[in-house]
């Protein structure tokens, strides 16, 4: 028979800065019996991104914030082991929004089959072949209309977004692409296993000067991920026309104040860029286009990735914090172990 | 025979700051014989405009700067006193690009032959029917994508861009219609003479407190003029998808250091907001289906106008100084007076 014990990660109080692990809580849930149309999962993957800093904190956003004393939702994928529902049979595996927990059961159409594809581990459903690469290509093409022969910068290179816009980019018919990232082995591997033209540790100096060298034709499209300096940097390298998607700033997430933007906003005018925010929701209609691209350039061997693994569902809360400190190469994501036989 | 003398403001140094008469050069210069090709043009008025504060400082800009020792150039309209060219005949009312002086002679195909009619006062070619308004219509449209029952905002809305965003943006169908101006008496202008559903003096209090009196229920387009604060105003109040078009920022054109920007750029991604820059030479082919509907309205009376005139070629520093202070309401002019028989 199935077990029943769930451990959950509630958010305790919203945080102000930077998380603690006082902000969250961990309960032992007994889940009842399955109702009709129920199924339950074990989870295997768990995934923490850096959009959920915002749904902890209740400012304004197209994303409704999370409740306190409730579980934390988001992206994980598991394994369905008991059903009351004939079209989700156990076994099947299923991507969901349930977030942080290792078991978790609800109505069977919260729950969406994925097929198990030999070569393709599960993990990937939830980073570069899932909402994090549609994430990237949402932003490369709908919002930033990058064309073959741009100039591109990403900022946070080396992170599950940023190394799937690098070589969604590349794919894409970039003619340059430029990556930031917070350290000086992030660099290296951006140019060596992600295919970057040039890369820059914004730790080491002002990303301004340090992006006029890497992009000394100046840029075309930005992909943000970091925001403030960075934000700064991309206005002053931009040619005419240029387009910024932002998509994160992070650098900003766990700052309790606001800080000022830009100093140099007027280029917008002058240069006549577009700067256009976004979050995935209203493009989840790309889904289909992006899935036939991805699923051919990873077919084809052109695209490669990085995990950076956190074991257990007591430690989702530290992958969370490492992944906000910039800790991971890749995507974060928490594994789940496997219920031993008993 | 016509006269042949010119006098011309030219670009003595670049300023640092606010400009001031030490940055210009009065030059008179005997115009030599009619060449081929040529024709003579008095003006009847000349331009002073925003846009032309970059243009005296060298930074980078889609607009080439003016030179050292050479004439300010812009928008002007004028008489053909003297012709070489059969197809630009004597007493033709001519537009033209040759900017800051009485008298121009240059080749035909620098002036465009304008229709003299009947109740449209020549120097609305200038502002409402001209550029300026072309300049609303493009930030309205094809920039912001302003669609019926849309919230406008518009910074600086008493000056001659402003004047014509909110009359078109009543002509093209918004829901409500708010403008910020510099005194009490703009203000007031902008509800009772120019439909504005709401005005606030933005040297009275914080912009982003008014604006949000103002808008209750958010804003769905800026059309900004103002730059600094009102960007930030205008941030916190958009609803989910709105739309900047910045065209001008002249609370920044004469600080001689760059201000900080907004604190509030997160909200471009948490709102998926877009914020497009523009200068108008991208968009001049949106001319004629501009042309037609503003001559469509204006002939209809449903648009008003205000000029500042300033008399005389040598007060266009004066002119162009008090237009950059805000002293104008509506189109700030250099009328020049017609030359007595002699």
């Amino acid at each position: 028979m199935s077990e029943n014990l769930s451990t959950q990660i509630q958010l305790a109080a919203r945080p102000s800065g930077w998380p603690t692990h006082e902000d969250f809580h961990t309960a032992t849930v007994a889940l009842g019996e399955l109702g009709p149309g129920q199924v339950r999962v074990r989870n295997e993957f768990v995934s923490v991104d850096p959009y959920m800093r915002g749904r902890m904190s209740d400012a304004r956003s197209y994303v409704a914030p999370y409740e306190l004393g409730q579980q934390i939702t988001g992206g994980a994928i598991g394994r369905v082991v008991a059903s009351a529902e004939a079209s989700l049979q156990v076994g099947t595996v299923v991507l969901h929004q349930h977030g942080w927990s290792d078991l978790v059961q609800d109505a069977a159409d919260t729950f969406r089959a994925v097929p198990e594809t030999p070569g393709v581990p599960l993990s990937l459903r939830l980073h570069i072949l899932g909402m994090t690469g549609l994430t990237a290509y949402t932003g490369l093409t709908a919002i930033a209309g990058m064309q073959p022969g741009d100039t591109v910068f990403v900022s946070g290179a080396a992170g599950a977004v940023g190394t799937a816009v690098g070589q969604i980019a590349r794919q894409l018919g970039a003619g340059r692409v430029i990556g930031s990232a917070g350290s000086a082995e992030k660099v290296g591997l951006l140019t060596s296993k992600y295919g970057f033209d040039a890369a820059f540790d914004y730790k080491e100096g002002d990303p301004r000067t340090q992006l006029a060298e890497a992009a000394p034709e100046g840029i075309d499209v930005f992909f943000d991920n970091v925001g403030g300096d960075h934000l700064e940097a991309a206005l002053d390298a931009f040619n005419d026309g240029g387009r910024a998607a932002l998509c994160g700033a992070i650098s900003t997430y766990n700052t309790a104040k606001p800080a000022p933007g830009p100093n140099n906003l007027s280029n917008i005018i002058t240069r006549g860029l577009t700067v256009q925010g976004f979050t995935l929701g209203h493009y989840l209609h790309l889904s289909p286009e992006f899935n036939e691209k991805m699923s051919g350039w990873f077919a084809e061997g052109r695209i490669v990735y990085d995990e950076t693994i956190v074991d257990g569902i007591e430690h989702t809360v530290d992958a969370f914090l490492d992944m906000m400190r910039g800790a991971n190469t890749g995507k974060m994501l928490v594994r789940i172990a496997p219920v031993r036989a008993s």
